[in-house]
């Protein structure tokens, strides 16, 4: 059972930590999905938390989750924090298999994305 | 003419900037793309900012903008300092013609886009 979990800054207000749960469930209503579950989680402000949510998931039987960093760029958050999380999160969790993709500016497909968004505004 | 500006909220850490501004380079080199300009333009932090962005595209000729503005939640840099850029540009270029997109965490596609990324990095 896979899991994505969107990882977000999170926000000191509650409305922008809003908008990256919908964007979650958005995410988690696409039919076919490959992932049985897509959460978000958050680094600095907003609950859930990346550990509390890693917990809930490793109960809920989930055995591989895809950590996906909503950074468009890299700062110490993407550099240094996002690793630390990994690093406890499989000592806390040795069976269960992480992997961390680029953050969302450095995604392959996001040049491609913003281009066409634009376009489709300006349509 | 029209132009594109991918507004970011920039970074103290000038690493973070280039990134984004290679962003922008990104999609400027897109084949077949309606905007004869793509740039980036920096809010808080990082040059070049949008006044003096908006300045030169006027100078090149540019009649049209599309303002992206890349922040994923509604922050007060949404609701508040987006507004007031926008209200100062078009108090101080009358002729241009300037339309805001949503912020990019409102974005039509992205949950599907995030999902489609996420696919592609597990397969």
């Amino acid at each position: 059972m896979k899991a994505l979990i969107l990882l977000s800054h999170g926000s000191r207000r509650q409305e922008s930590n809003d908008e990256m749960l919908q964007l979650a469930q958005a995410v988690a209503g696409i039919q076919g999905s490959p992932f049985a579950r897509v959460v978000c989680a958050f680094q600095q402000f907003g609950r859930p938390d990346f550990k509390e949510t890693l917990g809930q998931l490793v109960d809920q039987g989930v055995k591989e989750v895809i950590v996906f960093p909503l950074f468009l760029a890299a700062g110490s958050h993407v550099r240094e924090d996002v690793p630390a999380l990994m690093d406890e999160a499989r000592a806390a969790y040795p069976g269960l298999q992480i992997s961390v993709m680029p953050h969302l500016g450095q995604t392959s497909g996001m040049a491609d994305f913003l281009l066409d968004q634009a376009v489709r505004h300006q349509s």
